[in-house]
């Protein structure tokens, strides 16, 4: 059996989830991969917190650069999120020889060409299934089984929590801040929703989006973004009477004039397959010149499916090393 | 640039369709993956023709040894559809040590074992994702992206000829026979519509599936198999009264006595996101373990949907070699 051993930086929800996932899934992965996945390092100021499992003590460290300077570690997952310190130490584990795998988009979105010519430059992989759509295996489909087509449509509901709100508001016939109120005790919304409600976060995974469908790159800060805050209970009923749902999409174009792109509440036909994607789940629709329609759906949040993604980039990596 | 010369095993339909998008998106896979590929060898009988588009006389062939025996070819497609003489054409295309690419449900499932013990006894690549679901990404997802899951439940609506039947019986209140009769002549249903009518197409690609997502095998002979042709609108309009559409599904569960699969007409809630897939379209409802619901919706079929497949996976393998 091939051993990897892997440098993980950070074990917040998002880390545990993938530690356990590992751990659960152990012998299914051996099994169909032939792969010793190992987490041996990791980087974490939490030692003490009980997250449900064991992991060996002398696996912490409060220093990336043990990380990166192991001679024994070939892959390192970053789930540390933000831009910095994360894009810095992905450049670091990358210079040090290390491949790299990450749900970070905020980091991607941001430095995207930075990342990537780093890892060519030092012949090393970086994959980020994980940072659009979580779970939902879009990244690999588009880069790999959908290369020979030319897209011109792509429509996402990318965000899980604005995607419950609208469903609640258009469902239950309530308002905006009640429904914000519940998702954030339901914690399907940060205590500070802003991220998610006013798009960022959407406008992050388009740019990652832009590059890998159109080979157009646009930073997060050329997309033009509106969030949902301002949509009230009447905008809902008026689509409801133009048979329509409001949905928060990110949406590009392929046009005479180059290719547009922009993230805001749409009204969309509820004949469209994206009407009926409803609460936290998010879906991408992709139109190709040879494959017509398609769409992905999926959980594009949580702990488990994100781990999902990372361990599938991680495989991905190990198969090739 | 890398050059990657291809021979291709029939040019009907789908054969025609995947040297049409290869043309039409030349440069545009140029670009995005840096290779040149050329189909230069052609078994076809019927070189005389009109498709629409020219192949160099040279490069048709009635011999299939001229292509196996051709150094300068690297990967076989095979498009000529049925077990045999299909299978023997890829063992044999394996063993003069060829990559294969296939969309041939019917082979794969009939053929599993032989066929992907043949590509890993002469060190080639075998990629089939064409043969399930057309052009919707699935089997990458499944064998790549989605590989450190267990699965639970696979439910599929992997036929669009019944499918569209089904759905049309469903939202128009028409009878079985005068639906059929409509779809032979508008091209969805063949003129003997039996292999799509009673199931056993599907039967082939839940038995490829069934490989891949549980590491089971079963040959399509084992995989119990109803159709739909004595689905009466009264069935139809039961399932209706009980907010159920009818769907021919696909189905695979793991129950603590292993894992169960059919193929039958099945009442499906209208909650769920598979009874929203109408007419031709195809999708995959899959369950794991971290990465929870999924699904993927798009072309079944088609020339060039299952082209869009077949050259995804000829760039997979052009990339690796």
């Amino acid at each position: 059996m091939k051993r990897i051993n892997i440098g993980l930086l950070g074990l917040g929800n998002i880390g545990s989830g993938t530690y356990k996932v590992l751990e659960q899934n152990r012998s299914h992965i051996e099994k169909t991969t032939g792969l010793d996945l190992r987490i041996t390092r990791i980087l974490e100021i939490d030692t003490a917190k009980d997250r449900g499992f064991t992991v060996p003590q002398g696996a912490f460290t409060q220093d990336a650069d043990t990380v990166f300077s192991d001679p024994g570690i070939s892959v390192v997952i970053e789930l540390l999120g933000g831009v910095e310190p994360a894009t810095s130490f992905m450049a670091s584990a990358m210079k040090a020889g290390k491949s790299v795998v990450t749900a970070n988009k905020a980091a991607v979105a941001e430095n995207y060409e930075l990342l990537t010519e780093t890892a060519k430059e030092n012949d090393v992989k970086f994959r980020f299934e994980a940072s659009v759509g979580g779970g939902i295996p879009l990244i690999g489909a588009i880069t790999e089984s959908l290369c020979a087509n030319e897209f011109t449509e792509l429509l996402g509901i990318l965000n899980g929590t604005t995607n419950y709100i609208l469903t609640k508001m258009s469902e239950e016939g309530r308002a905006y801040d009640d429904v914000l109120k519940e998702a954030q005790e339901l914690g399907f919304a940060e205590a500070d929703p802003t991220a998610d409600v006013e798009g960022h976060d959407v406008c992050n995974k388009l740019s990652i989006l832009m590059s890998l469908v159109f080979g157009k790159r646009m930073r997060p800060g050329e997309i033009p973004t509106i969030g949902i805050s301002k949509i009230t209970k009447e905008d809902i009923e008026e689509a409801a009477a133009q048979d329509c749902v409001i949905k928060l999409l990110a949406s590009a174009f392929r046009t005479p004039d180059g290719i547009e792109c922009f993230v805001q509440p749409t009204l969309l036909n509820k004949a469209h397959p994206l009407a009926d994607v409803r609460n936290e789940f998010n879906a991408l629709f992709l139109k190709g010149d040879a494959v017509d329609d398609l769409m992905f759906y999926g959980k594009g949040a949580g702990p488990f499916p994100t781990a999902s993604a990372v361990l599938g980039d991680v495989i991905a990596i190990a198969r090739s090393l």
